[in-house]
């Protein structure tokens, strides 16, 4: 039967699923991740609709979603703002309630955290995290993946964080305390990440850097994000000024792991945030990221409809 | 082979159907809901496609007829005022051959009844109404399928439409006449129905009152609507003054049968049209009247592309 | 296993498949056309995803690439420039990268061609032209095939051309170097084609008229296209002056051969450049021809997907 609210998995920050949970999405992304490659049918979504809400742009999110559920065997209804009252003409509470009624998984990509919580405390079915000011919890699933496929464990290792503390250096944050790795991190003054806001209970996971050339030194995987994230875009020149040493260059990849990936959610401004040389160069493994979106949110919906498969 | 022009049933407005198409269509919405609701697949609708065009923007029309097509093994194409030309750059006459060739089946939100029919007319393919100025018949499937599951038959019964004289209230006036029951309908005065628009030829399907708690009186259902539905914000000053007496509340419910329902097409205004009370309360079946709106369209759906089944 | 960027095919222009792949499509699509007429399942096509990319608002190409997708058995995600960053906040290279990672098959419609070439070449999948301001070489594939279902081959003949002398103009011009036929090109001075721009090299395969009588003269197919094609709407006013003369007419159909055909792309404009008589006349074509785009293109994407079948 299909299911009464409340009983429903979510997926709205990364410390909704165990250590363990994550080795399992792991090793089902990997095995979701062969049979596309190799025109394996597998399709355990059949009869299965995903609602998407998007009240922010995008393409990564979007194409990544509903594609995965395609090839799943799902079927996807997408929503903008335009289309729908989130929160406007009708209480999200609501929105959830009729939602979760006629489809079987919600992905959202809104502004507050606090609105899909709200949404997911309503809702009968589960509900995905595709965004939120706070959190990018989808993205850092597909990055450590991405480090697993390359590099094997993420345990232990060490990740170096350059620019803007936002919901990607939250998330970063939050995933090393349950995955037991270590984030090293840089932002210019004022952009600073908050303990708080990450919702980590253990500091012990990160450590603050001045310069990013030291949060680069011996790191596994360098990473960062563009200077102006979505709905900040008021704030641009200032950025721009602030960020200037944030760029991550060959120096910064010189300081860290000789075999040190270096990865990027997209899009990239090349010469911002990260060089031309960087970016397109042997370390980045960013388009291998940008793919495994699609299967670690794969293997996701099928454990959060289904199960533990075998 | 394909149909001609011509050959194609529409559902436009509730008149389209006998009463007894209407039992049919909901013993087989009672069958639909329960396979879905037991997961068991039912895909009659494989290789057809919906199209789906929309000039007012709609979340429970667009996701019920989604993912009820969906449900049913379909596809569907979701065109909005900005894609098409409905009207614009070419005659509706032109866009229903082009679409009707290569859809199955189209559904329409527009404004005027009139529209909607002229694209029937030149169709080789099911159309149905999604919402006019005039009209809402979908809706009031929904609506009456849910009183059918709650209570048993809606026949000889009384229905109460406290507020707006708009396309819901003309179309409950011409179910009652197919169906055989009574409206109560009370509305502010300027916002009265109009027989000729609400399209009936017998007047005694209803009693129009005054005062919205006579209405109630004795009624097995009672349902109001939004006091400013879409199109018609820039009289929404006045109409929140003509319609303070229009708001559906324990008082009125208390006068009415003892087990009446309470049905809603959404989005509600609590503290306007009904109070928090009597839409969360226990009477209230809003949230079945919802997910039913997708269950009736997937039974309109099968019979007009598949006709009778067994 | 997938392919690696540089080993697909594309349909960017006519001049990217040889006749004798021109031949093959057209019996394809005589062979897919028949199924689905017959309502025969035929989803070759099962678990590949089309991603559609419009930066120009369209109803047809929409709607005949996603409801043929869909009749094959495949899925489809539909971008918008709202959604996408086409060369936006992104070089179109990394779009490229990105969305060939996700999907199986890209269809695009955009202003430049060199926008669509960039995108091709970084693409790992296949891309089609699905209209660019130099040609629509989908909509010629369509004339084509409607033309040899209505009258045979299509070598030798020759073809009208009345009007601007646009996308369609170069792309007829194309067509006619590769398939063997003429056409008879007249428009408004200031209006020319430009053969540089049309990309043949061997001028023989068509002739310029400065009377639009003259170009149908003898002509097997008369065809026309709006007097303003989207993206000049500034030049509007000009141009209806401009073209008042090249308004197909039953005195250019009657200098034509006896069984002449009509075709427009739509949307139609009666009275400017075709009157009513001849669109709505038993000569024109025109819902064929609509309908043509679905099926040839459902052949289109299944060569450059799966190759030649048996």
């Amino acid at each position: 039967m299909k299911p009464a609210p409340g009983l429903s998995r979510h997926f709205l920050q990364i410390k909704d699923l165990r250590a363990e949970e994550f080795s399992y999405l792991f090793e089902r992304t990997r095995i979701i991740k062969s049979r596309f490659k190799n025109y394996e049918r597998y399709q355990p979504l059949v009869d299965r609709t995903l609602a998407m809400i998007f009240e922010k742009a995008s393409t990564r999110t979007r194409v990544s979603f509903e594609a995965g559920m395609y090839q799943m065997g799902g079927s996807v209804v997408h929503l903008t703002t335009g289309d729908t009252h989130l929160g406007r003409a009708e209480p999200v509470e609501d929105t959830a309630r009729v939602i979760s009624r006629m489809c079987d998984l919600v992905m959202i990509r809104t502004y507050e955290q606090a609105k899909i919580e709200r949404f997911a405390a309503h809702s009968r079915v589960p509900v995905i995290n595709g965004l939120t000011n706070e959190y990018h919890p989808c993205q850092i699933l597909a990055d450590i993946f991405t480090f697993i496929e390359h590099r094997g464990s993420i345990q232990g290792k060490t990740v170096a964080w350059v620019g803007d503390g936002n919901n990607m250096a939250n998330t970063w944050l939050q995933a090393a305390e349950v995955l037991g790795f270590t984030v090293h991190i840089s932002t210019p003054g004022g952009y600073e990440v908050d303990p708080a806001v990450a919702g980590i209970a253990d500091r012990s996971c990160y450590r603050v850097f001045d310069h990013p050339m030291q949060a680069c030194e011996g790191a596994h995987l360098v990473t960062t994000d563009v200077w102006t994230s979505m709905g900040y875009e008021a704030q641009n020149e200032e950025r721009r000024k602030a960020f200037v040493d944030w760029c991550v260059d060959d120096e910064m990849m010189a300081v860290a792991q000789g075999d040190a990936l270096f990865m990027h959610c997209l899009p990239a401004h090349r010469g911002e945030e990260v060089t031309a040389e960087v970016l397109d160069g042997p370390q980045s493994v960013v388009w291998d990221e940008a793919e495994n979106r699609m299967h670690v949110q794969k293997a996701l919906m099928e454990y959060l409809l289904l199960g533990r498969i075998g």
